[in-house]
This record gives C-alpha cells, structure tokens and sequence, in this order.
C-alpha cells in the first residue's frame, strides 16, 4: 500500500497538486480547508463539511510524490474507505495537537526544514504559531493561490458535476416557480424546491436562498415563515451539489404583477448577461467584461452598479478565482466554469439574475438561462 | 445611535461578553468565528453559514461596553436591520484588508496596546500576522475559552429553542421511521425527514447523517441513493435548527429483523444512557459518569467504549464545552444541555442512541427519547 500519486492514475488532484509543488519548487504542500483537503481526498470530510471545528483535516504531498492525509480518529473508517490518498493517519482529537501530529509527519517525510506551502487563509492561528515552534526551520510560504490555481481548470469530470447540478438547478425553477402563490411562506417554497432537486438527482441542497419583500436586498439570507404577499419582490438562490460541486444559480419573481419600473430594471439586468455571454470566450480580459457592463448599467439604469463584481468561477466552494468585477482584471481560459450575476439592489429590494456557465474553445455554453421576463406569480 | 451594551438590554449575549472582558481583564474580545460573531450579533451571518470563506467578520466588544461589528458589505443590508450590535462598519472585500480595518478600529477605540481576547482556534493565520505586523504594542490573547465559557450555561430563551428543535426532531422520527421500508433509498428517506422537519417547524435542516450498511460505521455521512436492503444497520443522525440553535439527536434501525446480537449491544447502549441520565445533576463530574460507563459497557459488552466520548453540550455549535468523555472532568452546572450518545462501531457497522436532555435543578430533564427496543423496519 502506498501513496505515490503516479500509482495513482486516476487521482487528477493529486497530480495537480504535483505538478504544483514543482513549478512552486515547494518541498511539500498541506492543505487543511474543507475544500483543499476535499479536492485531495475526492470527498468532503463530514466533520468538515457541518463542521465540527475542532476537528482538524490535513493532506500532505511532498515534492517526491508521497500523499498523506491526517485525520481526526472517528472519520477513519469512512477515509479509509473512499479517500484517493491510501496513506491515511488517525489522531486523537482529545489528546493529540494537531500541529503536534502534523510536525512529525512533515519530520518524517524529511521536509520539516524545508519549502513548505500551508493555506494561512485558514490554518487556525493557534496551529500555525504551534507549527512554527515545532518546525523552527522550515519555511513556510501562502498556498492559498496555488490551491486557487490548481482548481480553477476543470477536468470533464469536474464540468460534467458541475453541469449536471446547474441544469437540475435551472429545470427545478422552472417547475417549482410557476406553483409559488401568494399566502404560502418562504420555507413552504424552499421545501417544494428542495424535494424536486433531490428527486431529480442532486445529491445535497447546501442552501437555498429566499428573501421575499425587503429581505429580497439581503444578500443570503435563509429562507422564513414570512408569507408572500402580492407586491412582494422575491429573490432566490440555490446552492445544490453533486459530487461536491456546487451550484449558484439566482431568480427573481413578482409576488403579484411587476412594476413598470421593476420590469425596466430586469430587462437592464438581462442585456447585462446577454453583452456578458456575447464577450465571453478564451483570451478575453475579465476588466474589459466589466468595463462593458459598467457602461450598459449607467446608460440603462443611470447608476454605477449596485455590487463590485459581476461574476465568480465556481467549482467546490462559490466563489473562485476568476472574478469578473471592478478590482478584477483575468484573461479567461477555457474549462472555466462560471457564474455571472448582474445584481440591482436597494437597501429595501434586490433584483438579482444569475446563470452559469462553460467557457468554451471558441465562446461559451450556457449551462443555466434564467433571460425571460421577469417573473410574474399568482 | 450608541452600541453601548448598557443600552440594549435585551442583549444578554453583549452583556455576557462583557462579564468575561472585566473577569480576565482584557481591554477587548472579539469574535471572528460563525459561531460567535452570530452570538454577539444575534443571528449567523449568511456569508459565514454558508461559508464564503473570504469574507471576514468580526464583533468587538471593550472594556468600557463598546460594541461595534465589521461586516464585508454585501452583508451590510441584511445586519442593520437584524444585529443587536447597532454600529455596523461595512468594509469592501475586494480592496480592504480585514485585519487592516480591524486594526484601524481597534486603534479608534483607543485598544490598539491593551490586552485584546482572539479566537486562535479559528482566525487565519493570515489575517493575525497582519494584525500583530499592525498592532506591534497589543497583547494578545487566546479567547478560545472565554467563548466557550461565554456560552455555556444557557438562558431560558436559549434553552427553549434548544428543547423545541430537540422535541420537534425526536417527534419526525417517531413519525417517519416506521413509513421507511426496504426498496427506498437514503435520499428518499432523507427528503421525508426534511419535508416533516420544515412542516413542524424547524427553521433549518443543517444536515441529516444517514449510512445503511458498512456506510453506517462512518461518522456523520450524509445520505446517498443507496437502495436501504435486508439486513442493514442504519444510522441516522439530525442537524436542525430554530433560531440558530442546533440539535444532535441520533437513532438507528435494522431493516427486516434484527440480530440478537444486534439486540443485545442496542439494550447495553440503552442501559448506558439510562445510567448516564440517574446520574446526571449539577455537581456531579463528568469524568465519574465516563468512569461508571465504562464499567457497564465492559460488563455488558466486554470490551472498551469504542467511541472516546460519551456525551457534549449543545447549543449554537454541536460540539461544545463540557465533554462527557475518556479525557474530560467537569463539574456539571445547571442550564447546560447535553447530548448523551452511547455508540457501538466496528469498522463496518455502526450502533448509535444520542438523546438531548437539560441539566436541572436537581436532576436532568430529557428532550428526546430513543430508549426503546432496536427499531426494525420492514
């Protein structure tokens, strides 16, 4: 039994993270967020995923090609059972530090005095000052860009989850949004959205998004017992998975009929996406997208746009790398999934519209289309 | 507008933190994690719940009974009209460095050389090194524990949250298991549970863990299509909230009939928590309750608990201080509430009762009940 990733051939994230480590010319690279050491492991550690904080998840890989993964004793026997890596190490979460576990194994894979990439972007502070006394040699170096790089090409694999999930997202909307009435409440209509995406096949509804009235301007809010009334705005989102991958997908309905003016700002909203998709393909600066946008929005709407960014990769968590938005300047590849979301919010209403989809060799594919009117229920 | 805590009296969680700043003499605390950014302001923070990592937020309480709370402003909206704390400071992800806005706040409130309380179990190693580089004069100190002391003994309001989701739970299971049957899957079975939890009233379904089969040796597995047969242990655990408070209530059932071996690790692990609920009051330690089930457990099952703890508090997060454990002696306290979870695992089979019950006067009051015979369905 070893650990060696060119064993491994089926194990792509750990050949990523392989190939990483050399350009990085790291000794080795220790992943700990749920969805670093997810990608390695090719699942979500449950205790990460609820999560149970104390519990503490590495992988390791080091420049040799030696895969180790730690983990907390009672999540063993599912590692054991699923992970790609097959060198998995239980501690003690009761008596064992973890920086104290994780020094010796980088000791005894030779590289505690080495070139090491850690993700201080969320290694617990008391870890890493632990880490740094235990290792006083070794050189520790910001991972959390290597780890946003080595996920942002997707695989077929990871684009065909990923597809899969926003499809059954965008087909679930189009069923179940045309059976919300006024008089139900928000979790009445969460609860119908999340029977129909299980019963269609995704496998986990992470969160759904509903904020009806003037909670439709908060930004994620969970849905309430509030009842829908005519007039209402209502925005929703849903953050399903497949495999890990997630979706991000948004809506906006009228409780009611719309408003003139609410009509004008969603079909501003929709010429957004369309110039967005028309733009979109390999080589193009994720700025100059912006830029476009920020012209439409102010002619169209006579505003700057309400939210700083207009899109986002996503992959295993929402938002990656890249972002399309005004601090934001990436030449596209394709195998880049993403997500585009023009956005019109007051601090009393949010108007909100969001597809996703694949950047292709020559432009792209819608995986989600949400570009019709604005919503009309009841 | 004043966030003085003095002012919000119905904000026992500020006055709370304030009790803690004066007892370990602290100038400031401040919270970073889900948990205690969403105790300090009354509510998660969608963007914290969901997670999207990189966005940071933060409640800062003084010594004097300041409090003020920085939020990355696509948040902001949604915390004016909700947070107990009434000065929210926006700040803007894309081009703001939290640590950096923490310390300019931290200075403005005249802290930036005193002796400040952090959450190291969670803040980013990250974020503290920019802040020690920010504040080279400020003393800082692990707030870890003042947290978890913090929240430990519950308020009435609490308390009834907890017994509401905890009953409600308790009351879909006694419902919904005998409607399972041989043929459907752990989703189906899953979507059941969520349409009964939503309909009673449980504001979120944060997570339903359930392995059939050899899936049921693993930890907090979430359900899968996996077709439930004859034969099959499975184990079910329920995440839910109310109010942001959570529930751990675990069952396990045998589909078609149960072996008597089955039956007769099941009746040891009912005995365990019938000997653990005698003997649960305030004053009592832990460690001696740990000590008496181990006895039973040898006695009964002939070998060691295979699990390192017995039982947890509960309350905004499921594993909280104190432990019922191998490692742990506490004396236990009044308005605690425990989840008590006798457990029996193989590496391909798991057996697992987990009820909540409150820490009273003079003895325990129980939320749930699983102490029945081995559920068998089918």
């Amino acid at each position: 039994m070893t650990s060696r990733v060119a064993d491994i051939l089926t194990a792509e994230p750990l050949k990523k993270q392989q190939v990483a480590l050399a350009r990085e010319r790291l000794d080795a690279l220790i992943a700990c967020s749920p969805e670093n050491v997810g990608y390695g492991l090719g699942y979500f550690v449950p205790s990460q995923k609820i999560p149970i904080r104390k519990r503490q998840f590495f992988t390791i890989m080091t420049a040799d090609g030696y895969a180790t993964a730690l983990v907390a004793s009672v999540e063993y026997n599912e590692a054991k059972s699923r992970a790609l890596i097959t060198d998995i190490r239980p501690y003690n979460e009761f008596t064992q530090d973890p920086a104290a576990v994780l020094a010796d194994c980088l000791r005894e894979l030779g590289v505690a005095n080495g070139h090491i990439g850690v993700e201080l972007d969320f290694l617990p502070s008391r870890t890493f000052l632990a880490l740094q006394k235990e290792l006083p040699r070794a050189h520790f170096v910001d991972a959390e860009r290597i780890f946003d790089h080595v996920r942002m090409l997707k695989t077929p694999e990871e684009i065909d989850l990923l597809r899969r999930c926003g499809r059954t997202v965008d087909e679930v909307y189009r069923e179940v949004l045309p059976e919300a009435h006024p008089g139900m409440s928000e979790t009445d209509l969460a609860l119908r959205l999340i029977d129909r995406l299980l019963s269609k096949g995704v496998d986990s509804v992470d969160r759904i998004v509903i904020g009806s009235g003037e909670r439709s301007a908060f930004a994620n809010c969970p849905p309430t017992r509030r009842i829908l009334c005519d007039g209402d705005v209502m925005r929703l989102d849903i953050f399903a998975s497949i495999g890990g991958y997630t979706s991000d997908i948004a809506r906006t309905a009228v409780i009611g009929g719309a408003t003139d003016e609410q009509k004008r700002i969603w079909d501003a909203l929709v010429e957004g996406e369309n110039l967005v998709i028309d733009m979109i393909r390999p080589g193009v600066h994720t700025g100059e997208i912006w830029r476009r946008y920020v012209d439409h929005y102010q002619q169209k709407l006579g505003i700057e746009p309400t939210s700083n960014f207009l899109g986002h990769a996503i992959g295993l968590t929402l938002h990656e790398e890249p972002f399309i938005g005004r601090y934001h300047d990436h030449v596209l590849e394709g195998r880049t999934v993403l997500a585009v979301e023009p956005l019109y919010f007051t601090p009393t209403m949010g108007l909100h519209l969001e597809d996703e989809l694949i950047v292709g060799a020559d432009g792209c594919e819608l995986i989600s289309d949400g570009r019709g009117p604005l919503i009309e229920i009841g």
